[in-house]
């Protein structure tokens, strides 16, 4: 038997468990506040459906195989597909669909720094409608999440993909402006230059100068008018680009100040691909957060919770006599809302039940001996500072409950 | 491309996927109220890892295939032999372990009624501890769960394995005194005698009067000091078998007195199975809750939210000029932690915007016109009476605010 994880794949241990179980935990609370409902759809599926939109290369990309009855089936590479497919099958779901979907999704590409062959996929997507005020909405919930992680100074980058369309941009030269940022305004025009653009100086100078589109302007006065700045909390940038063979309208990018490392989350309208499976024509807009990196990001901010354990107490043994009492207590705790453990094996010195909570992390430590019994009180000690006071057990459950 | 999941496995759209965030949402509670820590790990293992220990016909069970680098890997069949792993990978962890994990298993078996490929399974074990203590905080927390679910009258039904073993009862005849529920009392002692078993009336006699061996002695004692009740929340069932090949003492198995289908929930101590990739000997306990099985219990028991979306308000968009009014209320009920949706479409009239809510079954609408703008209020209007009442948003938010 193996004892090992195969490459690009990660097992989370308890600690970092309960960092990905925060984020995910706050994702959904926003997500539902913006009135998104979730989905999950399979790991597996027909490699026919899968295989449609990724072209030649894509069994390169996907994990495909044959399963036992000889069908191709493969796994979950992204959950747009399988959005796409739900929304051709469930022709009765109540249209605009807003939905959001936190399922990971599997990659056989070669892995690399921060890329992994399993990650967890974050989407939010309203399906069915062309109103800009969809763009504004899936904006507004993404500025959302990040103020209720507590990320201070994030902001929307938004552009608008035909602007690049008519002024007769090809894919190339999208791609060199995008690289603004790292390489800056002389080399991004050298770059047009040698491509073959003789008036990449005038071109430079005319998208610096683009004022909103019409679909902007409406996507801007929504954010306005749900409270968020423009400047502060959104802006245009004209030189915005990303995958753009995808997106048909608006994109966006989602960057905070003290993670420099690239965006937390992107996306845009990508009005021709949902409607591919029905054949008919279904607008969409949605974007996806990059979990892993908004973790890495939070880690780096402090906004993660600091016990590596959900648990907040260890009630412990005395001795081996007063293990009903230590029981009693423990229930009480757990009856009340606070997460309590008790020591399991009444044979284990304090010491080294002490020692335990100590390497788990958990904070605080109930301890009754019999003369705390016969006082009908408790030990509550501090593992950090290793203070300690005498409380009644309803007095320990006021001070831990909601922690 | 394929609009159709595969054979076994499921789409859950918005309505039943909340009810199972909502179940999984109640594990994770108490599971960390009871001092459990997540755990995760990845959907692939290398197969070899895998297969050791279901053996030769594991093939046929498993997801199993080569990646693009040639290697023989394979889906997640259980969380057992990934926890066994983790165990002999991570010395580091703090022992025992407590941990619970929920994330989906597939299984390239047959379907059949009630049997998926892919499913959502859900435990919690403890590594490290023969302590009956560790037995015992099984059954209190999975106890805790169905009270907490709301279930009324449920027990488990607890043995102990070497019972049998010190009976001498080959394993066909345990499966033979396993049926006894379902094929009563003759029937059992008829299929005793046909395996040969000429001492079967004697035999059965004596399981009745089996007392408990001093491992259950010990957990009862515990159970007691919970608080539970026996005969009531636990009881002793010498008749009760399981998967043995897989336990090695304490078994036990949940139901609940609105669901007759099957139980809920079945665990026991299994001392020789974490330990098989460190070769070294690990005590383990634990169960394995039935999610799908649970799931159909609380739907017949009225015990899953009503609401099939989380939404509790659509704001209406009573004229296009009127839009940013609507997504300034739209902006204060979120920001009260109030989950609202907006009307998308401007567009839209009225009634159309009702109807929306009505088919996503949003239970309240929101709608302000000129005069209701003019003295600052709004029309609050619930879907299901059709009642309609004049208040302010603070009101509003008053009335749905942890709802």
């Amino acid at each position: 038997m193996k004892i090992q994880t195969l490459k690009g794949f990660r097992d989370f241990l308890p600690a970092d468990a309960r960092k990905r179980q925060f984020l995910v935990g706050k994702f959904r609370e926003v997500f539902e506040q913006f009135g998104f409902d979730g989905l999950e759809t399979p790991a597996l599926e027909y490699a026919e459906t899968l295989l449609g939109k990724y072209g030649d290369e894509a069994d390169k990309l996907l994990y495909v195989f044959k399963d036992n009855g000889g069908r191709s089936v493969g796994m979950r590479y992204d959950q747009t597909v399988p959005l796409a497919r739900v929304v051709a099958q469930y022709p009765q779901l109540p249209m605009p669909l807003k939905r959001y979907q936190i399922q990971p999704v599997w990659r056989a590409e070669n892995t690399q720094k921060g890329r992994y062959r399993e990650f967890l996929q974050c989407d939010i997507d309203i399906i069915g409608s062309s109103s800009p005020l969809s763009d504004a909405e899936i904006i507004a919930c993404t500025l959302t999440v990040c103020k209720t992680l507590g990320f201070s100074k994030s902001v929307m980058k938004i552009n608008d993909r035909t602007i690049f369309d008519a002024l007769g941009l090809t894919k190339k030269e999208i791609i060199t402006i995008d690289k603004l940022d790292k390489i800056g305004q002389d080399a991004v025009i050298e770059g047009l230059k040698k491509s073959g653009r003789g008036d990449a100086d005038e071109l430079f100078k005319k998208l610096k100068e683009t004022t909103l589109s019409e679909m902007l302007s409406l996507i801007f006065a929504s954010l306005r008018s749900f409270g968020w700045k423009e400047g502060v909390d959104f802006m245009f940038d004209p030189f915005l680009a990303r995958g753009l063979d995808y997106y048909t309208s608006s994109i966006f990018e989602l960057t905070t100040e003290s993670y420099r490392a690239g965006s937390l989350a992107g996306g845009g309208r990508y009005d021709r691909l949902i409607g591919q499976f029905s054949g008919k024509n279904v607008p969409a807009v949605g974007i996806a957060f990059g979990f892993d990196r908004m973790l890495e990001a939070m880690e780096e901010a402090n906004l993660l919770p600091l016990s590596p354990t959900s648990t907040q107490v260890l009630v412990t043994i005395f001795s081996p006599d007063l293990v009903g009492a230590s029981l009693a207590i423990t229930s009480s705790l757990r009856s009340f809302g606070v997460n309590a453990e008790v020591t399991l094996d009444p044979q284990d010195k304090l010491e080294k039940q002490l020692k335990y909570a100590d390497k788990k992390g958990i904070p605080f430590v109930v301890i009754q001996g019999p003369e705390e019994a016969g006082k009908n009180v408790v030990k509550l000690k501090n593992m950090l500072t290793k203070d300690q006071v005498e409380l009644t057990v309803e007095q320990v459950i006021e001070k831990l409950q909601g922690n």
